[in-house]
């Protein structure tokens, strides 16, 4: 790997030119990493909602042409000066969510939300220099939530990079840089679900199944899945799911369904789809006095969420979490052993394995109720 | 007072006979107190926004005849078959949130929200009959918030009244039954403040100015009080306010206006207006990753909050409470203790004192910005 330091690497990248419009792969030129960077060799990435809705332009935020993706694991090929904690060979998962360690939020003891690098990472660019790694044909391609992992080589900042495990299977962990933590920490470190608790899950995808997993191990006595697709429940079982229901089947609002079911509400809920209504509904599921409902989902810019005030002064509380509140390099690392000593599943989550070169049919199976994980390889 | 106990007690109440029409003086019909009952002769009693709410006509629970009232203090009467918590010459606070000690939210141990007699309580009735012990000339007058202070003698549920410190001044410890202890409450049970915090007070009355004294109490580096009324800034220092602003004085949203003030925004803020546009101003004036949002104010029927999801996503918590999270029964004679200890302040917040027949003008009171609290003397 020697050979490509301080080179330019010219390789394939899925590169999203338009919103909407099927990816192109590209022969794409990524620089050298500048000080505080790291080019990583990324092996495999899967696909998320994410990566699927700022494609789709409805993401405000979203900049093109860019390469997207963020849920991925590779190796450094090559690190810039003063970077001290990864090395080339290094098995990695780059981390949309970075951890400086020395901000106000990574210091405050309270939050996963490292500033540090935000405001280049939100419009496309790294710190160092406010440009991209990424172009072709010498004009420039953005950056996409600090990590662009459709590519087979990208930059990112070294608060971004959480060093693995080199026996882990790069092929499966990869998903270990989004949804799965997302949902587990949910649970364990934003509602720190107890046990005998009553869990309401809404949206059976990826993450959701992840907040049923992470509910089960966390002693749930119940844990409810709803979804508008019955078909998903057998799956859903296997994470820790022990009851389904499905809001189409019901004519009254679900919350009331679900306030009936379980004399009062739940402890728990967690709303895992990004729908505002059903963000309310998973608020006022709550039982009344202790309910706490997670926003984990992300809804469309410029919706709103609503209640009557009545519900949170009786007791409900109502919070979201991003990255399921883990401390990125330093918990990454910890999920991946957990991984390894068969204390969380990954493999049960990927449905589809392609490469690359088929990366728009990947987006496809994306919106497919049967799939829940596709990872591509970068070969 | 054995002389009465067991007999029909004709004293003089405030009657509410019609939304927003002036309270009449009458003579009414107070029946003995029932099994689990405490007659209770009311000597001091305070008005609070809530009466006026209701009395107002907004309330659609709200139901007439009644006796309004709930934050007030007396001496027990007599009581009703198997009551063995009170005697007869006890003072006591009576309780509008009762505490049963055996409901599933009194064993909880995450909410004071007291289930035991709210079926009755909430229609203006007893539990045991389901009927009213007020009458005048035998029509039935409903009891309010299961308390009815505006009358000389009352009855209330045995899980609602507080034994007190009888070395306590009842002209002041009256106001340990609402206003003061859900301010505190809200600080010190709820938000749990920690030393050091910077803190944001909505709404300068009673319940703000009892968050601005918790606040202080609890370490906070900064108080910020939020108030249209310029002039309340005076007293609020007296309460740990350390900084004021008038949202009339600025063009921006005053949760910008909050965000620029404290880099970022303040670790925790507290609605006490009950406005809901406040409501989301205080949400959003909060830290990213952290701040906690307390909703203490209550809201005109049917109006709705609302926010950006992202605003939960990226950290905030938006919370509420009543009766500022106090059990009760088991705490307001602590906070009574704290009182005679000279921990907490009441009387800085008794700003007028008239009699029962006088109670129309402290309605007036009420809504004047000099007016804190009114205490009546009820001879």
């Amino acid at each position: 790997m020697a050979s490509t330091e301080g080179q330019v690497i010219t390789c394939k990248a899925a590169v999203s030119y338009e919103p909407n419009k099927p990816l192109v792969i590209e022969d794409v030129q990524v620089a050298p990493p500048q000080a505080g960077e790291v080019r990583i060799k990324i092996l495999f990435t899967a696909l998320c909602h994410t990566d699927a809705y700022t494609w789709s332009g409805k993401d405000p935020e979203g900049l093109f042409p860019c390469i997207l993706g963020h849920e991925a694991a590779g190796i450094v090929e090559s690190v810039g000066e003063g970077v001290t904690e990864v090395k080339p060979g290094d098995h990695v998962i780059p981390c949309y969510q970075a951890e400086c360690r020395e901000c106000k939020f990574c210091k405050s003891g309270k939050t996963n939300l490292c500033g540090k690098v935000r405001t280049a990472t939100g419009v496309g660019v790294m710190m160092n220099d406010r440009k991209s790694r990424f172009s072709v044909n010498g004009k420039p391609i953005y950056h996409f939530m600090g990590t662009s992992t459709f590519s087979q080589y990208t930059v990112v900042h070294d608060v971004s990079v959480a060093k693995i495990d080199p026996k882990a299977p790069l092929e499966k962990v990869c998903l270990l840089g989004c949804g799965v933590p997302t949902g587990l920490g949910a649970v364990w470190n934003t509602a720190k679900v107890e046990p005998g608790s009553i869990v309401a899950v809404f949206g059976l995808g990826t993450v959701g199944l992840a907040v049923a997993e992470g509910a089960k191990a966390a002693g749930a006595s119940r844990i409810i899945g709803i979804d508008i697709d019955s078909k998903k429940f057998d799956t859903a079982k296997n994470f820790g799911v022990t009851e389904f229901i499905n809001p189409k089947d019901h004519d009254k609002p679900i919350q009331q369904v679900i306030v009936d079911h379980t004399d009062g509400g739940v402890d728990y809920s967690f709303e895992c789809i990004g729908n505002v209504s059903v963000m309310r509904a998973a608020l006022e599921c709550c039982h009344k006095g202790w309910g706490t409902s997670v926003i984990v989902g992300v809804a469309a810019s410029g919706q709103e969420i609503s209640t009557r005030p009545f519900q949170l002064v009786t007791g409900r509380v109502w919070k979201g979490t991003a990255f399921g509140g883990f401390k990125s390099r330093s918990q990454v690392p910890w999920l991946v052993d957990k991984y390894m000593k068969k204390e969380i599943k990954v493999d049960e989550y990927i449905t589809h394995n392609l490469t690359l070169g088929e990366i728009n049919k990947a987006f496809d199976l994306l919106h497919e109720g049967g799939c829940l994980r596709c990872v591509l390889a970068m070969d």
